[in-house]
């Protein structure tokens, strides 16, 4: 249990949060957003009193560093459904990430259902080719801390072979098959390459400005099934698209973040 | 300039600025969402003191009514390219919406471009069906305020035919041809009818819980193409994207908002 472990925050006091972001949870020396964007909503969604972030956005202000950070929610206005709230993550020195979501109990709403798109169609996870961390920095160290599968066809950036296509397909779990809830889906919107690093440009980071989270659904166990896609790089920025899917073929959650993109 | 007008802010004393929502832009006696994040969102830059809302965010809380309104901006970081701030509207009784922006200057970035998706093809404007105010509500009175032209493959809802695709694509305009500024591009992404009215579902009220823009460029004058789409209504949500494409056939803004389902 290792995601649910080193997300928990350790402490509250004063309606303050106190957290650590652990170590290897980084690309190259920076904590990945996803993990951040867990670690705030754990102690939002406790500040709320509501157990699911519903829809969550976040915009990153300096990169996180292993340490202590605190969270200071701030509940908006407690509705009947939905409470909302807005937290800003800090260290000793900065801002790292500020927050804004609404939480409620994403099972208990009901409505007619109609879905216009499929699962990404994905080789068996045994099949597909699994991310590992690499010494020199890439793939990032925070790939030790999550099962990370590729599609084999969008692969080949890996070894200097990019698709030209920016999309990224492919499994996610979390290590020993710990149960994925919400904020696990939070960290599953950010796990994946950046689509850039398949799209014929130059590979260097693509900073994220902006990130939203549409929780759709509680997963069912196993693994989850992810796609993640670029329509638009102009203007010195792109966006990526992910939509993420349960074992049972059933979306479970949607984002959309906003990048800077890398200099021509 | 009635776009402008009625969406200036009317003062500011100790960082808290007055503004009025102005009789006409309401959904049945609520104002529409796009008009209150324009409004909220001059009040944002100003405080930034940025020229445009790059990425914002906004939870919608309670209906707003015409009358006076305070937005309390607070700027969360001030970094080289980019303000991030946070504020709500409220009037003397409640919230109204809540919001998280990054503030930059649109035009000011560059990088590479590589565009995976075309504009919506659309008959020209004058063939084109112009959404009217009617007084019985429908539509409503906020499409007298500005120009709204669906293509006619998707008008059909009006008259009891929806299409039963849950998509909307046509021209926007400001009235009297005023020039779109990234505020009006705020207001476009709301302003056209809920898909889900062409969904072959129950027809009614699918409230906004949180929509997110981003702008992506400042239009060259003229109508903008829109492309408004849902693919999931599952779980009591639904989300709603939009791409919005200036005369010049450039992408300037994209929005995803998440709103409940209609019941069943």
């Amino acid at each position: 249990m290792i995601f649910t472990t080193e997300t928990a925050f350790t402490g509250e006091q004063d309606g303050i949060y106190s957290a650590v972001i652990h170590e290897g949870w980084d690309v190259v020396g920076n904590a990945n957003g996803g993990y951040l964007l867990a670690l705030a909503a754990r102690a939002m969604a406790d500040s709320a009193g509501r157990p699911h972030p519903v829809a969550l956005n976040a915009h990153y202000l300096s990169p996180g560093r292993p340490g202590p950070v605190s969270i200071e929610p701030e509940v908006i206005k407690a509705g009947r459904r939905f409470t909302t709230a807005r937290a800003t993550m800090r260290n000793d020195s900065k801002e790292l990430v500020t927050l804004l979501g609404s939480f409620g109990d994403v099972g208990a709403l009901e409505g007619p259902m109609r879905i216009d798109a499929e699962p990404p169609e994905l080789p068996a996870p045994e099949d597909c080719i699994r991310i590992e961390h690499n010494a020199s920095g890439f793939p990032p160290a925070m790939m030790s801390k999550i099962e990370l599968r590729l599609h084999p066809e969008d692969a080949g950036f890996a070894v200097g072979k990019p698709t030209g296509q920016p999309l990224f397909r492919g499994w996610f779990r979390l290590l020993d098959d710990e149960p994925i809830d919400a904020f696990a889906l939070l960290l599953a919107v950010d796990a994946f390459p950046p689509t850039v690093f398949n799209a014929n440009l130059p590979v260097s980071w693509a900073p994220t400005l902006e990130l939203t989270t549409h929780i759709r659904g509680i997963p069912e166990s196993g693994w989850l099934r992810c796609r993640f896609s670029t329509r638009f790089i102009s203007g010195g920025m792109m966006e990526e698209d992910g939509d993420i899917w349960d074992a049972s073929g059933r979306l479970v959650a949607q984002s959309r973040q906003l990048a800077l993109a890398p200099k021509a």
